[in-house]
């Protein structure tokens, strides 16, 4: 699927692209074009993958991209379809790369284009409030409500019978039907991730989207970021309470009951049916099971088998945390 | 009192009532009539109201209501006035039946009835900013201030010399004199209680308010939701901080102060002369003591008696925490 | 410097300020005028100070004011040209004296003097969103962006290159070159400070401000609260996620990354090339060095050396912590 959200500015030609990155391009030709850039598993011919960690190693040796930005040492995972771009820091090149491919998505400056709603035409009706502005090519489907002073930028998809809040402001997501967004939700700006540097941070791009699935409901003055290189998604009918932090790149699975304040830092995949509660944090990069339950408070730095019922900072099994603490 | 916020669709016929719940309503006659649902304490002639944890058994026997919805095991407690209609699960019951009293305690569609203030006529001279927004029956106190893109919603009762802040979103609530709202908060909305259900959750109706006592002060970006069945209350020159979180039913003393991004997370009774130090949590259910003092990042998991001084996660006493952790 | 954003409706005759507020004023004569209110460092002759800790001896005894707010047993480290106010309660006094001089620094009431984006003149071009308000006297930038719904109040200066998105709210701040504020801050309102009193707290004036150092970003729906006698400062370069509370007088330092729902009790100094995990939270009044690394989670009660790596509640060193929680 090309990103609805971002425009594409390639192809570029692999040997110039090097060049103004200041790498070694001597080894492909002026032949060589590069259609896009995506992750290891969805990358397919004339797309530029990276590789960073061994830990993808599977999904390396499966990639069907024609080229990977990677280091020397891992190679050797690659299979021969892919010609490697050999650099010091993967992520650093993979990011710059990016810029390249998608320069709009490294701020997230206002939407320019957004109209007052009345003066927007959709083909489903709408019912709205005072003072709504979307942006260019939006699409609502039946049945919605959308509160006062909401800002639906350009490219959302929102489904039927969906009740968007007040104050609400939407990007580059998509919704689908019966979700419920209540006041002063900020969903779909740019994750926090960028490369350190002592002048001026180097912000990493965020291509991803966040996607809604049907049923859900998010809390008041929740901020859910999106994605840098995969998407930020909350699964179908899970409810999130007030004032969450949900960082780029997470994936949460159905049925989840999360409650208020708690905080996700990143590129998580949370299963089905959890249930977290008030003021917990969840690390990244971790896994966490089905059916999980996490006490309220704790802090959640390893990964979570299925079944489990864990509270603590660091958090660990729930009846032992009790016991320790009578 | 009669709910300013939301309409009672009653009054019902029970035996009408429990037929659309497909429950056994073969104890009741055609002339027996509901007028409104309430909770033990505030119910009386041709309420219904729900009794569900023994641990009310002393409200349960003193209770006014012609009818209760009850388990079978806790019939005994209830007096010979009051008939009871024994189910599996109390609270599924009564908030099925509070939904055809009050269908519109489900959602919190934004208020459609909302006008720009200049259009609207108050009794006392008020000072406002851009864009505010005033539903229908609103009313506000002499002398109050109402900053930019606030909008305030139908029947909420304001106060007088109150200063709203901008970008507040208030809904069925009161406010009583000298009380400020600072920018960005969300106060009234419903709370985070539902019945986990695979499809959709099916959500708990919110027919409480929230009630803020004269002289307090709510901080930026704190959101204030209301009760299911009995209201949220915020007592007097109670000073809360920025980016806190009050859930359904609290019920907070006078004179507390309690710093930013603290968590409540449900039906908690906080006493007065309460100091709660930043990002600390208070479990749902909890009864807190007058003159009580909770350490900044505290998990409050148990009562706490009056004059105690907590802390820690789970909290103990302090000295005995600053002693652990010297 | 004078403060940009409050009148000073001095200067006052000391021996009538001292009347109005019952204290002694015998040794004062009618020609003794007080032009401002400053701190220990900042004051200069004919300027008032207050000294309420032995913590500050330094300060004090180097301190140019004309006259001091002080405790009888401080009077000894103050210099003979600094003629002494000697008081039960300072910081009440102070407060009393500094309301005097900057009444309208006590409340945050909405900036009526501000007006729609599109009736001001700017010596730069700005482009902006819709429903812009801005107060009178602002300055902004080159090259700045401001998006819908924005606030911004009368006096707040911004720099060139800035993107401010949309629903913020700024007041009472300088911001430098090139910082992003994200969608829904709230940056510039007074503190959380206060005198405890039962039928109404009685409010500290705060005459600081905010200031943001150029390169800076501040993620969405952060909260940053002016100081009270102080500034509260963000350096240079310096990425704070979404979510997070900065209270009145935190000063942070360079190159610093704070992730999401971090929390700054106040008063605070923290060094260069910080690094703050999620949720974590610093207590007031400390000391964290340059160069520390604090886990997300911790809660941060004892000031931390340069070059340190923390976590825990209280934090401890990291070794330390992972090894009892393996």
């Amino acid at each position: 699927m090309n990103n609805p959200f971002f425009k594409n500015y390639g192809p570029f030609k692999i040997k110039n692209l090097l060049k103004e990155l200041n790498l070694d391009n001597s080894n492909f030709t002026n032949d060589e074009i590069i259609l896009d850039i995506k992750d290891l598993v969805t990358s397919s011919k004339n797309h530029l993958t990276f590789f960073h960690s061994k830990k993808y190693h599977r999904e390396a040796s499966a990639t069907k991209a024609s080229y990977c930005v990677t280091f020397k040492n891992l190679i050797e995972y690659l299979p021969n379809s892919c010609k490697t771009i050999c650099v010091e820091n993967v992520l650093l090149t993979t990011s710059e790369i990016t810029s390249k491919f998608y320069p709009e998505s490294i701020n997230d400056d206002f939407d320019n284009t957004v109209k007052e709603i009345k003066k927007v035409k959709f083909e489903n009706s709408v019912q709205y409030g005072h003072n709504v502005l979307i942006g260019e090519n939006v699409k609502i489907g039946k049945n919605c409500l959308i509160g006062h002073n909401t800002i639906i930028e350009k490219n959302v998809i929102i489904g039927s019978n969906c009740s968007i809040g007040s104050n609400v402001s939407l990007r580059n997501s998509i919704i689908e039907d019966n979700v419920s967004i209540l006041d002063g939700c900020i969903i779909g700006k740019k994750g926090f991730g960028f490369f350190p540097n002592k002048q001026k941070n180097l912000r990493y791009p965020h291509i991803g989207i966040v996607f809604i699935g049907e049923n859900s409901e998010i809390g008041s003055g929740t901020t859910i970021d999106r994605g840098s290189m995969s998407n930020t998604i909350i699964g179908k009918n899970t409810f999130l309470d007030n004032q969450i932090h949900i960082a780029h790149n997470n994936k949460i699975g159905d049925n989840c009951i999360i409650a208020g304040q708690v905080g996700f830092a990143g590129s998580s995949i949370i299963g089905n049916n959890v249930m977290i509660g008030g003021q917990a944090g969840i690390s990244g990069h971790l896994k966490i099971g089905n059916n999980v339950q996490i006490g309220g408070g704790s802090g959640v730095i390893r990964d979570i088998p299925d079944n489990s019922k864990v509270m603590g900072y660091p958090s660990k099994d729930l009846r032992k945390f009790l016991k320790e603490n009578k």
